[in-house]
């Protein structure tokens, strides 16, 4: 099995939530941009063969964003036979640890095209009050 | 780089055809199902992101069928930044050499949700004659 996770980011990426090695396998497979712009973060993932209803998009233990979908098997033809078979078969998933300011009452998630777009938008920043110093009087000048 | 193509069929796969190293690339990671029914030949690609006006499916040099398609790079836009680009860009292409009863006039391409089947249905098989030994006469038995 070869493994195409690149630029392992402790941020949005989150391996301790994995119970199996299929789930394990499944997310090394499912390969996923991640990027974030002003107001959102987005999550981009491959997902060819699945439409919008087979898609799981869920937000676990308040700051985990999973996805997860099964490509079905085919159905035994009777008679067919195979020269080829190099398309993977079962489970994508990815899971992505959420950055604090990412709006968890604010996800879109749209599929088109075998690809799945998941936009979290980020919370409007507090306003950053300066921060006062007192200056104290102090007779031993 | 990694290389996902297995069980590798001379009647099915054509490397002679490729030109340079990108769309040698190309075909390598462009995954393909080829299977073989009663009346027709089955080629299923994964091409995530494609629409079926972007794929284009042809028969090269009589007995070639050459699938093709490209993902369009992202429009660069103002401050955005990456945190994980695992999925590729660029090229998908694949190749195949056709059976000599391939009917190249019965070729059919559909794309759904990121995945393109081709269906290729096969020539009537000619009728079978038996072959008749004549039975020559000799007189030296």
């Amino acid at each position: 099995m070869s493994f195409r996770l690149t630029g392992l980011n402790p941020l949005f990426n989150n391996f301790y939530h994995i119970i199996n090695n299929n789930d394990a396998e499944a997310m090394v497979l499912t390969p996923a941009d991640v990027k974030e712009n002003r107001n959102s973060y987005v999550f981009v993932v491959d997902m060819p063969g699945l439409k919008s209803g087979e898609i799981s998009v869920q937000v676990e233990e308040d700051n985990v964003l999973g996805v997860s979908g099964e490509r079905k098997p085919e159905e035994q033809e009777e008679g067919v036979k195979y020269f080829i078979k190099e398309r993977r078969g079962g489970k994508f998933m990815r899971k992505f640890v959420l950055p604090e300011n990412a709006n968890l009452e604010a996800i879109k998630a749209v599929c088109q095209d075998g690809v799945l777009t998941v936009t979290v938008d980020k919370l409007p920043s507090a306003e950053k009050k300066p921060k006062i110093v007192k200056v104290k009087h102090s007779s031993r000048l």
